[in-house]
């Protein structure tokens, strides 16, 4: 009996195994036929016919008609229909939280910003995200998950972001208790800038194939996500690659975390604003601004060639740039993609970083790995909540389909 | 025919794959019966039988009699005796070269350290290294493999070190050429940290289990080796989790990577050699040392309570501690160990290293995370090279036996 238990749990995790393959291979290589699924997975014939079937008759995959130019008997293409399924993104940042609909592949269906957020409108967001959500799934049967995106150092299987400053009002909030059980849908919870890695992981197929990219997030908060070898690095409690926290100045300025010199006190949307009201010229009302507004309106000048606005965009690259030789040094990624609010500076903060690093990296380093700005839209990491829902859905198909 | 064919490929990659999980069992947890194998890794019992008959044919594993205690039938032991096959490790450093012979659970047989070596020695110590290896190998018969422990960035498909310093005379050995098909058994090289790494996540038993670690070494160089979830981190060119040319300040000491305030500016021996001769007291003979003799000098004086020693341990330790805040903040493993030469320090270095982290981190992450020093013999890194190799014996069982 123990025997015949072991070897339907083996059947289980293995099928599913092969069911998330073939799902994943058809997400990154469109329609295929069962010959060509076999031969890329080194899976037998009978097994793809058995799969498949079963991933048809749920409602999971289709058949796409005859693919063209085939020399076999009989060629059906199989095809994963990325428009059919949708997915909620949610993008917690401090004072911003942004909600969208996404298809498979990414591409926005719907979106929106809710009312800016501060400590004591906390609970107000939270209630209107309950009722956005539930309102865009009984309007669309087809969404499947809701993808989260939270700030870091988020503590996996806690809940909530650890005691660090700028979600101050949020740390109250368990993410996992208000929300993983709310909807019809499951939810997936992740470290924001992760998620962004997330996103062009799946999303854009240019770095998809090399498995090793950072997306490093610049904004309220400045983060980082790395996928190595085709996984995401995590740490024992989910609260890896937080190069916000990492010193770049044993000796300099003190964070809220304890630590002194944080990369998150040189370049992250609050430090430029910080910055603007102490300049006091560039934007002359940057006191009554949102972070976001002063940093957007710092970039707005220096586009117009406004010098002193240049010099301190120019200023806020290097850190950005001493960012990324920690990058380099720390994680060795293929790629490294800058997202979120500073990254809209554009190519002059993007010259900028590339100088710094060019003086500072080892060479053979920098020579094998590219820096370009995020070319996914404004809202990547939105995007990004969507793709770790996304990532869920082609890991473990039988969590949203009776496939088994 | 190309259904046949995919079939086989896929059966063989399979085949290698639970071989692999079998031999890994019986390594981990030692003797253990057909049906404990077949629960523990979900496998049917007819495959158990099959892989293991073919694994005891080829002399890789055997029977070890009947398990005491046992309720089945018939419940015989299987053995993979870890003290029949033996590895040769090799650590390199700039000015030593260590050889020693190990069985698979990294017991030393015999050690050795080289002579000395200088930049103009460096062609006469690797004919030596050729000659010890075949003199090793012709005695022993049970060598399987050789792990090799080389310092970092090591450029893993280059087969050299990247530019930095600390190596620069090695810098035109390429350890491929050199050594790759060299001797009758296979070779494997790995940066030397992460070697480490894998000697405590395979040798230690206490940490195993957690599959997230950081070894981090404090010698000649400054270094770093994380497993995450049970896997090493690689980044793209196998030149990641460099910690040593990470960053403690940007506007620090200059170092010949072409980084500002590079960690290994702070707390290798070089460094602390300098410092030695510097202060000129503690140390008076200090210029005339080796920097593994310069330091060992000075944790000895600290150790006879010299106050001027241990305040240079304290400023050393707290340079180890930013170091810790960082892996911390970049990697978050669950166990920090402290290897090589400066965790020779012993307590008073442990004591401050543990401070200046629990000033500077994340509470929540430095309450879950232990700091160590490597409870490995001084000689970790030599059974990390040996592990290099022990990791590979047991995840390609078929690159070392007729086990097809």
């Amino acid at each position: 009996m123990a025997d015949e238990a072991n070897h339907a749990t083996s059947q289980a995790s293995v099928s599913e195994s092969n069911r998330s393959r073939i799902i994943k291979h058809l997400y990154h290589y469109g329609i295929s036929s069962r010959a060509q699924i076999a031969k890329a997975l080194e899976l037998t014939p009978a097994a793809i016919t058995k799969i498949t079937a079963r991933l048809i008759e749920a409602g999971m995959i289709e058949e796409a008609g005859d693919l063209e130019g085939s020399k076999n008997r009989r060629s059906i293409g199989l095809k994963l229909d990325t428009a059919r399924f949708h997915i909620i993104g949610i993008k917690f940042a401090r004072s911003l939280v942004q909600i969208g609909v996404f298809d498979l592949c990414g591409n926005a269906l719907s979106f929106e910003n809710l009312p800016t957020v501060y400590d004591n409108t906390i609970n107000d967001t939270i209630a209107i995200i309950h009722q956005r959500v539930n309102g865009l799934l009984t309007d669309d049967p087809a969404i499947v998950a809701i993808g989260m995106a939270v700030p870091g150092p988020y503590l996996r299987h806690v809940g909530r972001t650890a005691v660090v400053s700028s979600m101050q009002g949020w740390r109250k909030i368990n993410f996992i208790d208000e929300f993983a059980h709310a909807f019809r849908v499951p939810v997936f919870i992740e470290q924001d800038a992760r998620a962004g890695a997330l996103a062009h992981f799946l999303f854009d197929p240019d770095v998809h194939e090399d498995g090793n990219l950072a997306y490093y997030l610049v904004g309220e908060g400045v983060g980082l996500g790395v996928i190595d070898n085709g996984f995401l690095i995590n740490g024992a409690l989910g609260a890896a690659t937080e190069i916000g926290h990492i010193s770049i100045d044993v000796n300099g300025r003190p964070c809220d975390c304890g630590n002194y010199g944080c990369l998150e006190r040189y370049c992250s949307t609050p430090s430029i604003h910080t910055m603007l009201i102490g300049d006091g010229k560039i934007v002359p009302d940057a006191a009554e601004m949102t972070h976001t507004d002063a940093a957007r309106a710092l970039f707005a000048k220096a586009n117009e060639g406004d010098a002193r606005a240049c010099a301190m965009v120019r200023t806020i690259a290097r850190y950005v740039g001493y960012g990324c030789v920690t990058i380099f040094n720390g994680f060795n990624p293929k790629h490294i993609i800058i997202g979120d609010i500073v990254s809209e500076a554009g190519p002059m903060l993007l010259e900028e970083v590339r100088a710094t690093v060019a003086e500072r990296a080892i060479p053979e380093i920098n020579e094998s790995t590219s820096i370009t700005l995020s070319a996914l839209s404004a809202d990547a990491a939105v995007s990004g909540a969507a793709a770790v829902a996304v990532t869920q859905f082609l890991e473990h198909p039988s969590v949203f389909f009776d496939v088994s």
